[in-house]
């Protein structure tokens, strides 16, 4: 079977591993810019129950069900690739800066207990002890061991050195794709190749560099109502996201996004001020009308589609490589797929 | 006569402007990177009084005369370069955010007037009819009608074409330098070559874009106890500046610098959050222990030095130039450098 993919990202990349996996050789992704998704500007936080609103438990199934597998993914994308992708399990703090802010962290934890995920919340002072350089004025919090973490640059240069074929075109029209399976894998940009109602949601990112981590674990951290991720890498680098902006197909940087990152990061950690800021950069998600991925068939075409990931393409990446995978190579998947078939907009 | 100037920043280029207008033609630039210096991330701001701290009377004229001397040199360079400075006389605003920032806007005010330089105090409101775009809480200011503006990039970019030679050398030693007359401009970096105790005060900047300005005049602004100035480009670049930090040599960009930066900036100027941040910057200033330029004739040599302009290397620059360039071809100015004298420290 000749497979074609329209989509570099992680998302289009993944179902490339898993096709492979199943012994499909002949793969050709089409991207002007492979590898340069929103994953570019993704964190890398696998959490599940963490990312998950109320009101969307189909979602939050999918999330788990991809969670469980990406222990096994990331061995095997190791595996083929011979690459590290920074897979770490030590889990995540959940801070809070002040009373207000406890009380977001209080419907965290909340929803972590009724999802079933362990959950054990701390006080400023356990906080601090687990991690010294907390701010002081932090007020609690909690320790989410079940949420892991990847590192969405080493996944996307492992996945880069995949044995497929890289066509930098920019496709128009999926009739011109000159294969038995078309894949529609395009993020942001998939409204029009699909007709469907994705829309691109800004984000920006900073990654900061020290000396030495500041921290040792994922801090998700609210602080003053502003809401931040503090990612800390072993050679010192510690990554900050993300904004969640409106603005059509706008990649700026700009003094706000920044502003909005910096402000809550030194709030929780002021050592962050001693940071060299390396890197600022804005990416675009895929945003869908209910927040969802989506993921089957397209009406009447051969196509199958993979896309609208938003914020959790990085942790939905194993579970919908496996489904589209085994839609493309068997026509079915064991995968639960009803609350996210392209016809749901119609 | 052959002269050698150490140093291809504003300083060093001011004075090889001058002394080429007085007919010196043979003039050597020592420098590996020349136009590079703490004039970078200067404003260019011109405002003797709002920049002079109580007790600094002599340091006060000498400013006063340079700001005189501006309006001249500006033309000279211009005629004799071809190239615009972008000099700018609108005048200046002061803005305060809070009552506290108030009371620091008034303390420059009472400055302002025991210097006999012109200060029109204004509401919140009349400062808003001037500038609609600044923030509603605005508190209250003054506007300085006698402070201008250069931009300090064309400014370095026209002396950079002076008809002098370049050379790309660090030099170690002045005894290594082969000319008649010597003159040491080398800023925060003279400390090893000249003994005297000048020291690095870092500063961090930034350049900040949209599609056109959000402001007509120059703003220095207090904002929550934070002091920073806007500089509106016609372009629509907005330059925002700048720290003032102890920290050696160290010139990484770092997150608390962009913060302290860009949070009084958004305070006062919310549309600031819109713009791209186009360029951050950080550069050495050269402190002395005075907060006073280095003036005149190194003891026992035959140099001449003009060194530690510390933030107002820029407004100084034409009666340093001068005043050196009158030591260097006549062995006396009028210019008083009594008090900047490089044997004060010892």
């Amino acid at each position: 079977m000749s497979a074609g993919i329209v989509g570099g990202g992680i998302i289009g990349l993944a179902i490339a591993f898993e096709l492979l996996e199943r012994g499909v050789t002949d793969i050709t992704v089409y991207d002007p810019d492979p590898a340069r998704g929103a994953g570019l500007v993704a964190a890398g936080m696998l959490a599940p129950t963490a990312e998950a609103n109320f009101g969307e438990e189909a979602l939050q199934e999918l999330m788990t069900a991809s969670m469980r597998r990406w222990p096994g993914f990331a061995a095997r994308v190791e595996a083929r690739t011979g690459q590290a992708l920074g897979y770490r399990t030590e889990g995540t703090l959940l801070v809070a800066l002040t009373g207000d802010d406890q009380a977001e962290i209080d419907r965290l934890v909340g929803y972590y207990r009724r999802a079933g995920a362990p959950i054990e919340p701390l006080t400023g002072r356990e906080l601090r002890e687990r991690e010294p350089l907390l701010s002081p004025r932090v007020r609690g919090g909690a320790f989410a061991p079940g949420d892991h973490q990847v590192d969405p640059r080493l996944l996307l240069r492992a996945l880069r050195t995949l044995p497929v074929r890289f066509a930098a075109e920019k496709i128009e029209d999926l009739a011109a794709v000159p294969h038995e399976l078309t894949i529609v894998a395009t993020g942001a940009s998939a409204a029009g190749l699909t007709g469907l109602p994705v829309r691109p949601v800004k984000g920006q990112l900073l990654r900061l560099r020290g000396p030495e981590p500041l921290l040792t674990r994922v801090v998700r951290g609210v602080a003053n109502g502003r809401h931040v991720y503090l990612v800390p890498r072993a050679d010192g680098e510690l990554v900050v996201g993300a904004t969640e902006e409106e603005r059509g197909e706008d990649r700026t940087v700009t003094a706000g996004g920044v502003l909005d990152l910096l402000r809550p990061a030194a709030d929780l950690l002021p050592g962050v001020a001693e940071l060299a800021l390396a890197e600022t950069l804005a990416g675009l998600r895929p945003g869908t009308p209910d927040n969802a991925p989506v993921l089957g068939r397209l009406p009447g075409g051969r196509a199958l589609v993979a896309i609208g990931h938003h914020r959790n393409g990085v942790l939905l990446a194993p579970v919908t490589a496996e489904a589209i995978a085994d839609l493309a190579t068997r026509g079915s998947t064991g995968v639960n797929l009803d609350a996210f078939g392209p016809t749901r907009f119609t």
